[in-house]
């Protein structure tokens, strides 16, 4: 009966061929229909148009998910975001990444250099000092890495400014040992999450632009660009359509959240066509009052930095979040103390964040276990 | 250089002995002169008016704070709001816990029971099924719980009526052979984030005068309360004022956060006089143009739910969190790639949930390292 074994000393969630039912709530639960469709989408898109695709990992935080994009969905290697989750996701057996971001200090120049040992490692770097660390380290390690420069074509927040800055950064990684210039991350990150898909189209169209001049500034100074790295769920038909990006880091498009319900395609459709695969199923704990229902996933289960969750059901509404709790509005007296309710989460990185299992589902029956592998790999 | 041990396979953020300087960051910081002297605050206000004290540990989820809390800071033991919160800290030692919450299903009521032989266990009911399913797990197990009746006292959450409706409850409890009735849990959580006194004050008497009538109707029947449990950070010192609870559940009084920085006593001070003693401590990794440096602290690294961090620094704002930047307006140029920034979060329990280690820091250098014994403890 109960899934705690005192041997082992730790929980899982659910035990392979339990009913749904079974499952111990809150947990992470993968529609794995859903989930390999979403895979397959991506992977025929990109064979389709001819670009790289290398999904973002930030995402899941899983080397199950990893190997099965790099095995199954067309994926080149993945993306990370810290150099802890590459470390994680390399003792897993994940063979190629791009740290999606800059590496600051010593230690982690030490670090990434020692990865650099054991599996294709990738880094962002958008200063000279982030340079300096990287060339000495992998110096020292023996090591090799490919590096490349990030560019700030409209998110704000990291990379040199487009055109001759990005130059003479590729000029301070082509002269060092052992890093190599790979070409540059042109991530625009805030486009995503325009509703508007003329606004969004407007905010890639600028980012294409920037990306091109710089690609044309290296160019002229005799840097190849052999990868243009960005385009995310939200964008990645308009990034491809205009022709900069050479390979895709989508992550969210193999779960999808309620935020991106309200993000469309130009055609109406859904970005990518991508549909919801991940889900917090969650327990109705108490009902005490008609109308009200109480679950048991609160901020701790679900993150709401982008939203309440949806519930997949008509007539429900999650009304608020405490920590430990939900409260489910139920007008219509659906819920029964003992129910599940399938939580569609607001935003589904730092929801995976959240947990320490994915538990795959398929027609009712509980098919897999997968470690998050990178949960809090924070640095 | 590295802190990540192959043999080992872990990272810890921090060695003993470590600068503060030499923390990986983001890390999850305790200045322990600050949290000691929050632990004495209400230790000491709890003798003084001679009401128990049964610190909340969903905030921390630490076994070597709870200790702490019971060895030195006056608790007569701790409160849980989870199931497998409460086994991971009984694993880890702790002699005394409540779980403040209900435990919905034979699972978890199998395994509830089943801690009742480890520890002294204590458990809150709001449905008569969840009373049938403790007595028959406690009756197979041959092990005996203490039930508090929990009663809705102005929270809309769980919790039945105040009133006749715990009576009822509280005869079931009292007919089943290994569970004791031992009162009722008066929780009025919305109380604790008002931020005008009176309002607070307003909400706290309306939660006093429906526990009372409670407390009376159980007396009429002859039951008596040994523990009326409730009280939190933001209203404890009205509560006690009031003389309706007699175990006090406070959780953030031990780190404080942002959000309750809004809060203060009808004195002006902040919440029984308590000081922040939890940062994250993020370091800058990107200063791409003046006026705008980007911090590795992001969604993952804090819980926005409550707003964002705020910086215990002049000059500078935490602008926006992306998953795992943040953007911080430096109008002053004062940040410099490399340094550190001490975030205040804005709410310490789902902050503490992201992270696996508390690293305790005295004079500017680390003292201790705890682990968050019950992360992502969820059931």
């Amino acid at each position: 009966m109960t899934r705690y074994d005192p041997e082992i000393g730790y929980d899982v969630p659910a035990r392979v061929g339990d009913p749904v039912a079974a499952v111990m709530t809150p947990a992470l639960v993968v529609d794995l229909d859903a989930f390999e469709r979403n895979a397959a989408r991506l992977r025929d898109f990109a064979a389709e148009k001819g670009v790289r695709l290398r999904p973002h990992a930030k995402t899941h935080k899983s080397a199950d998910i990893a190997l099965y994009q790099m095995a199954e969905g067309g994926a080149c290697g993945i993306c990370c975001q810290k150099l802890s989750e590459a470390e994680a996701l390399v003792r897993a057996g994940v063979t190629d990444i791009l740290i999606s971001n800059q590496i600051c200090g010593a230690a982690r120049a030490d670090r990434i250099a020692r990865l650099a040992g054991q599996a294709r490692i990738g880094v962002c770097v958008d200063d000279p000092a982030g340079v300096a660390e990287l060339a000495e380290a992998v110096a020292r390690h023996g090591t090799s890495l490919n590096v490349l420069v990030e560019v700030d074509v409209g998110c704000l927040r990291c990379g040199v400014a487009p055109g001759e800055p990005a130059v003479e950064l590729a000029r301070l990684v082509d002269a060092a040992q052992g890093l190599t210039f790979g070409g540059i991350q042109a991530y625009q990150g805030a486009l995503q999450h325009i509703a508007d898909p003329a606004d969004r189209r407007a905010a890639a169209e600028t980012a294409a632009r920037l990306t091109r001049d710089t690609i044309d500034a290296l160019a002229a100074a005799g840097f190849a660009c052999e990868t243009v790295g960005g385009a995310g769920t939200g964008s990645f038909r308009m990034d491809t359509d205009l022709g900069q990006v050479n390979e895709l880091q989508c992550g969210s498009y193999i779960f999808m959240d309620a935020d991106y319900d309200r993000i469309r395609e130009e055609d109406g459709d859904r970005p990518g066509g991508m549909e919801n695969a991940l889900f917090v199923l969650s327990g109705i704990m108490s009902q005490p009052v008609p109308g009200r229902a109480v679950c048991d996933a609160g901020l701790k289960a679900l993150s709401v930095d982008s939203g309440l969750p949806r519930i997949d059901a008509d007539g429900l509404t999650y009304k608020g979040a405490s920590d430990e709790h939900g409260v489910i509005l139920d007008p219509e007296g659906k819920l029964s103390r003992g129910d599940q309710v399938w939580l569609v989460p607001g935003h589904c990185d730092p929801t995976c964040n959240l947990h320490d299992w994915y538990v795959g589902v398929r027609n009712g029956v509980v098919e897999t276990l997968w470690p998050v592998t990178a949960r809090g790999k924070l640095y």
